[in-house]
């Protein structure tokens, strides 16, 4: 049994933004801590501008609601601040999560302004929770969305994720490399991943290895009889035509085949790789390892990727550092937690914020978000985003429309509708359970494989349809007619 | 007393690159273990085109040295990896830190291609905490260098960090705060960043807090009678200058003043900041409330800060998020941790790591860094890396050149020579304290104005000389000449 460390992770909750303790402290004062609120997370834009994002990071934001609780510590600090009253901090004291969850599991393409999580409940907690929230989903979603870039440009060759050290911070490596992996990733370079999470972990050798040795061919023959059956050599630290592959094909010769193994690969970390993998292929075939693999593992991301084999690299697989562990093209999941409704008197009354700038104006009201698949291609159609309740009933044709072009109508047919918001959370307790991450991944690329390719482009993709239903459609009229000239 | 919890760090052992671990148990088998290497961490290009970074993670590398130990379930885990030999997996459990460690202390501005971090001590030991010492310095690193900028191009003005809910996960958050402060940031809206750090957190309300009440005005009301004397008020929520200024007086004046206080100021945080502070500065101004301050954050940046203040924007603080806390202009600090020599016999062997990208070849040997100041002005002049136990006298006149164009030079007089780094393990002993926070902080702000203005320019900035002195510069052409042409 391997013991699940970075999974105990230490209580969070005072990881929050300063502003919900002063908004919750004055939501207990003024008495509306009962009132229940609803609060929906989602994303305006996706990362790249690409045509959808990978929902990730749901089994953290479960860890983090079930061992929500403020310590005696945490008390003490906060009455250091002079701030909050004794009533309020009693309050926090006693302090026990209370609010129903919904999101939408993790791998599943997820698209903008469709609520990806919605906490309900007294609004002192559903307010409170929302730094967590953002950070968790913000930050996995952003990774495994990259992730899935890098392996589709990457064509079905495997891609490992070898960023770490270039990480922003110890959660960044360990949590990036199990979103990496969601998304498509093979393994990671990060042990403690595989150990905790049960990405697999893989790795050879520094150039420092090399170094270490009177001769590249001493430092690779001592490899070599360390790890016949996993030899993986990296031949860039001189010069890879000249000496690296001529003293790997050496080594593999005296030192692999004789033991009865084969090589399993070279490495290549700079330089030119579309040219350096090609002539090494041609070194490698001409010696009798066609089955060594070539690996590269170089600044890469899905543009340098997608070129490479364009050129004919002769690459099987590749190893995706910094930019992917930091999405360094596009390092910002944008996503948001807006107030969408509270309840009065038993009733649920929608809120919508405006705005001048008319993309920001949000969706009010309880939802749910539907999608549509066609039910001969099981290819995905459309996500209508409708009031909880409201019922899709995939037996009769259902009208989908444009939310701001209203004329764009479309009659859907032979399709079935599958609800994404699942519920995680009832009055506090967890009636959820992650699948294990290897499923999540499968489902993942099961998930992506029901979008069409346009959807899937890296530069301008088809806008995948996120519509309204007609009841919510009305409902935000209705209050756009009524608040829209504040 | 505040708990210190973040700092009680979990065991970050396993957070390490899959192939330290195959190479040091390469190593072991090869009799290499107790050979003593020498590794310097160093960067060669400063984000964003900066002239200087800024350095940061000192103290959590300390951390996680003191820390270095495998649990019973890591060896388990490793032996089920079915690579590694008892003898090494024996070794592990047994595993006790024993290098020396420098380090170049924390807000210390910091320049390509110098010696920033020095570890020495078998080379299993040495090679194996690379990814550590890389992913908490390039992190801190980062987001101080950012921060700083950030805080420059605000002239005086604080800054706050905001930026928790976009961070790359959890330690991206609340070291990314730390990492702000040291940078010059005067607080976070990160809480736990306070209770565990000593960073300033700050915080009032959110949009939903005015959502959340009948009116924008009765939400003021509410807020003013909670915080009568730290009253800062969201005004754009629906219209800054229509309703969210107005208001914001009405109350001041009905709430705050009768209670004998004064308005701590008013928060914009969408639209157009320029237009909308100045606005709102003159309402301000008229209504009798020149000392309330307006505070903008709306997706600031070093940048947008300066355009923001060339266009007399009237705005006197500036809360920063996304953008400071991923650094996501250039969201990577490239430190890379390379052999610099061996022990033989006694005798330290320098390496060099040859390239064909000529800026990639290594500084061969073990080193020290010296900054020569001028003792007039107490500006620096340059830094000056040399052989570790090379002493610069700075009672004399001292020749500086340019390690490629030689003909370059200039001799210095009425110097004061510091080295910068600072042993911090000797034998895997800690013989460091860090200072607090604050001292690092003030620390950095004294350093930076050591530099000339011509390297703090945010575009095209001087270049800092670093220099190699006469004997490195030697070394360096001696192991060129000898293996350059391999």
């Amino acid at each position: 049994m391997v013991r699940i460390d970075w999974k105990e992770k230490k209580n969070l909750t005072m990881l929050t933004d300063f502003y919900e303790l002063t908004m919750s402290n004055g939501y207990f004062e003024h008495g509306l801590k009962d009132t229940i609120a609803y609060f929906d997370m989602f994303f305006r834009k996706v990362p790249d501008g690409g045509g959808f994002a990978i929902m990730a990071g749901v089994e953290q934001l479960i860890e983090y609601l079930k061992n929500l609780r403020f310590t005696p510590e945490d008390i003490e600090y906060l009455r250091s601040k002079k701030m909050f009253s004794e009533e309020f901090l009693k309050y926090l004291e006693n302090f026990k999560f209370e609010c129903d969850v919904w999101a939408i599991p993790e791998g599943t393409p997820i698209f903008p302004n469709e609520p990806i999580v919605t906490v309900v409940g007294p609004v002192i907690q559903a307010q409170f929770v929302e730094t967590m929230v953002l950070l968790t989903i913000n930050h996995q979603s952003l990774i495994a969305t990259k992730a899935n870039r890098i392996v589709r440009a990457a064509q079905g060759r495997p891609v490992m994720e070898f960023g770490s050290r270039r990480a922003q911070s110890y959660d960044g490596a360990v949590l990036g490399a199990r979103a990496a992996y969601i998304g498509g990733c093979v393994g990671t370079a990060c042990t403690i991943a595989e150990r905790d999470f049960g990405v697999p972990a893989v790795g050879t050798m520094a150039h420092s290895w090399v170094q270490m040795f009177p001769s590249e061919v001493e430092a690779f023959r001592a490899y070599a009889r360390t790890y016949p059956d996993k030899c993986v050599l990296l031949v860039d630290t001189y010069n890879v035509l000249k000496s690296g592959v001529p003293n790997a094909i050496k080594v593999f010769k005296e030192e692999i085949v004789p033991r009865g193994y084969r090589p399993q690969g070279i490495r290549i970390d700079s330089g030119d790789i579309a040219y350096l993998s090609k002539k090494a292929r041609q070194m490698l075939d001409e010696a009798g390892f066609k089955d060594c693999k070539i690996i590269a593992s170089s600044s890469l991301d899905e543009y340098i990727i997608r070129d490479l084999l364009q050129q004919g690299a002769a690459v099987d697989a590749f190893g995706v550092g910094e930019k992917l562990i930091t999405s360094s093209s596009d390092p910002v999941f944008g996503g948001v937690y807006k107030l969408v409704a509270v309840q009065q008197n038993g009733r649920i009354i929608p809120k919508i914020k405006i705005s001048e700038n008319v993309e920001k104006i949000t969706n009010p009201g309880f939802k749910q978000v539907y999608r549509l698949y066609d039910r001969e291609t099981g290819k995905a159609i459309a996500d209508v985003i409708t009031l909880h309740d409201e019922v899709i009933d995939d037996t009769q044709p259902y009208e989908i429309f444009d939310p701001i072009h209203t004329w764009k109508r479309k009659t859907v047919t032979n399709f079935f509708a599958r609800k994404l918001l699942v519920k995680i959370f009832d009055k506090g307790k967890c009636i959820y359970k992650s699948p294990d991450i290897h499923s999540i991944r499968k489902y993942c690329q099961e998930q992506v494989n029901t979008l069409w390719p346009e959807v899937l482009r890296f530069e301008n993709p088809h806008n995948y349809y996120v519509d309204l239903s007609k009841p919510l459609w009305n409902l935000k009229q209705e209050l756009l007619n009524k608040y829209g000239n504040i």
